[in-house]
């Protein structure tokens, strides 16, 4: 149960089977940091490039294919005290003929107030004086190397996890991975200071993680699972919405049959008073969908 | 301010410019009485086929097109013992090599506790039993009359509101839908007395309800917006799940330059850090997703 | 054996159980005029309003619910020289980053060249100087009334036919609707000079048709079938593309089974090989998909 | 302009930067073996595993990023007298409803002619005694190193080619492909002897290619674009159809633009009259759509 600390060095742009920065056993917690989605470190230096540089690849000691990892999002707090957004919406949020009155895509900039735990416009425009958002630490883009040796460009998402932009990995947050490489090679980053449904924009900024890994052996999942104190969930990634939403709702039923007693029919009725999709995000090459579950409505609790 | 009873002697499955059940004035309020999915009333007597027949259609007077009806819906009673619900999930919500594995649809019982204001299933399968679900009544079928004299099956949804089943739709919620005919004629009916988002299930059941009406001269919307205390909403409905979120999207852009204030920059920036996207259902021909965000979150609330 | 002549002198912009404007009796054929697609005839006089006028309904004696309604279509001829088309392309067929450098959508002026069979831009660009297409009309909106009594707007297409705008109703092609009320009750308008894949644009103009009925007793579809001299094929309404792609090929499955003695797994052999999908619209609000299959594979022809 | 002759003995189931295995010149030809879906090669050995193993890769000299690597398929001839394909169809390709009634996706084989130049069932129905299929061989998976880096499954694929299972992707077409990494790296494999639109299946067998590659100079591409002796097309690949669909349009129109001398007013009406729009699968994780036009319909040919 060891406590590292790791300060990265450099940073990949692809999640797959790079060289291990760190090996950690299971049980152990590190404490790391990330830089933006630009690359941009905590004093603002160009430490990398687009997209989505991550810190890592963590090797778990012991994680085989087959196993899930298991990663508990301890803390996440801020490294800076400014963050960015695209101003404006992305034209596929919006109906066609309506893409042509967005506004510019220009780089808008915010003030992260660690005190207040509050974010808000350097430069608001009147309607927005004095508006405020409350500061919510979420983790982007983060995952395990995935199958068959692939590297995939940490832009998107897939069943590894990766650019998921979920507004529900915060502190307190365990997801399961379903490890696919020795070690499973852990990697992070792309932090937002806050962030609503959809992930019409982030706040891209740095940031210092702690999280803690355990290997879950021999359980798998087709799909990146996860739970809080009040919830559990699974995370589908795919276009259209309704693709990621069957792929949520699919690995949904295979958790509940597998390790919640609850076959098809029993599971079917839990689904239909108690699920909540969240749309994560709608803005990657691949959409994320949320299926997410009340612990309370499950009959035995987990 | 008439508050007008009204017990149907008919329903109808299509929305349309049929002949007004009742004449009421603007700020009227009626009580009336729904049937379920199937047409069952509350004393459980076929009294409607199949789908969703509707109680209406109210004409509203002064109502007329270019303006919109708003539709406070006051109360939600239940008025019998019993719903159902279809057993298992629809095959559009898993991954299609899954659906060889779902459970037959079968037709469910569920019993109505209106003192314990819960739900809970007649004959529970093991792993559920003494499991129940709260009480929580909602409109899955309401809207006005369409544009260009179309009459639409109760089945499905469009920019006149209809089967959206969507579990926002609540008391204490009001709604605002585009009168495209005189008196704009509005329908309702298909309570469920109790679904989580996407609509999975819904159990189906007879109601009474009360309404409040109020029309909205030379204020037009492209699909229905509601509100309630703490949220407004936006309401699109097609398929794919994309479009319904791009129609709720451009709508609720085109509402907040409208009525508060914010250009698309603005609006931006609150739907980036606020929004939240409610999957409405994702059974119906269309589907329906709405687009909310917390009248807190609007600079001068609403 | 009837020929019909038939001078529209109204139109509808809803497929619905309107009054017939004629009855004709099963093997009848019926000479008529078509508007274009805003209501300009064959003087360019405004003879009805958006969207798609029809001409019709046609009540074909002895069709009734649960029997297909079969249209030859005879001949469309010109009666015109001149059509139009909105200049560039819709905003859902290009990618959302690429809609604001589309061209604005103005109206475009093509000359009918009925003897040289050709068509050609009024003001063609530099670029297209001497540039001309084939004349090869074909039928835009066609169907029948639609089932519950629904009325259903021209501008989109469903089981009952509708705005398909598929390339391929031309002369010598036969359709098979699903009838739904007594006489069938046959429209059809929004004749295209000529016209590619996808509907980016079609030429609007106005036409004589001659059209032949059958009605086939006893057996039914649930979506439009068809066939030329060389193939048969099926149409799917609906978005996604991959959904009308789905009802287009279900519908195909069903009537090999029904009609060619070919079981699925027979029928998958054939489909695997031969099938082609025609994408016939991708702007209306619900796309189309023709599944087409040569008769030369099928085991017996048809 | 050497013609070489290259023997496999490995095969890699991602496309990425994997070290080439064989230096080739701008201009030169290769004659080289290609293997089954499944790892089968001509004396259906098991060579290799799932999915699609790959030939190459092919280092072009003088390939760099920011050039087309264009490749001419010269001919592709069959090297065993079998073939198989997945029994029914796909569950993804009919309504959701239709899936419990497929047949079970047993591996059915399939006997090449190579003088007969057709292919039929070894066992086949009865409904289909004597039928048989043209043999008419494709590439189903080829393409170069994607960007960033990356590794990509061959089971998928994405602007830089891959899994997109064409039947257009015979001999005497040239593909161009966009390079990423230096010497472009192309693989290729996966053939089919025939196949209709959409892959419901392909009849997967091994193959004698013979390819010409040609390095493009300060030319490039966002998708796979191609001609053959009367086609220009381009290639789409993503989800839902829709979205594969506009990316080839996009594609089509920058091309148009670049090479054709024809803004986007003139493309918009070339590509309304004359675009085919191809369903090249739907059946892999992202799905292929071409967008096709004749040489002829293009003012100066090309």
């Amino acid at each position: 149960m060891t406590l590292h600390r790791f300060s990265p060095q450099s940073y990949f742009n692809t999640i797959g089977r790079h060289a291990a920065v760190l090996h950690i056993a299971d049980g152990d917690s590190v404490v790391t940091r990330t830089i933006d989605a630009h690359g941009a470190d905590a004093d603002e230096a160009q430490a990398a490039g687009e997209p989505n540089p991550m810190t890592g690849p963590f090797h778990v000691e012991g994680a085989a294919p087959g196993d899930l990892l298991s990663v508990t999002i301890d803390s996440i707090d801020m490294t800076r005290r400014q963050g960015w957004t695209r101003q404006g919406l992305a034209g596929n949020v919006v109906d066609p003929d309506k893409v042509a009155s967005l506004p510019a895509r220009e780089k808008i900039l915010w003030d992260i107030d660690r005190n207040g735990q509050s974010v808000s416009l350097r430069h608001a425009p009147p309607a927005l004086k004095g508006w405020s958002v409350p500061l919510e630490p979420m983790i982007g883009c983060l995952g395990v190397a995935p199958d068959m040796g692939q590297f995939i460009s940490t832009a998107t998402s897939g069943p590894h996890g990766g650019n998921m932009d979920y507004r529900g990995v915060r502190a307190g947050v365990t997801l399961y991975f379903p490890v696919s490489e020795p070690g499973a090679l852990f990697f992070l980053g792309d932090v937002h200071a806050a962030q609503g449904d959809g992930e019409i924009a982030g706040i891209e900024t740095s940031a210092e993680i702690q999280f803690t890994v355990r290997v879950v052996k021999g359980k798998t999942a087709a799909w990146p699972r996860g739970e809080d104190a009040d919830h559990i969930f699974t995370i589908g990634n795919a276009r259209p919405l309704d693709q990621a939403l069957q792929h949520a709702t699919t690995e949904m039923l295979n958790w509940l049959a597998e390790d919640f007693g609850l076959d098809h029919v029993a599971a079917g009725h839990v689904m239909a008073m108690f699920v909540r999709y969240d749309v994560a995000n709608v803005f990657n090459p691949a959409y994320s969908v949320a299926c997410r579950i009340p612990k309370s409505a499950l009959p035995q609790g987990i």
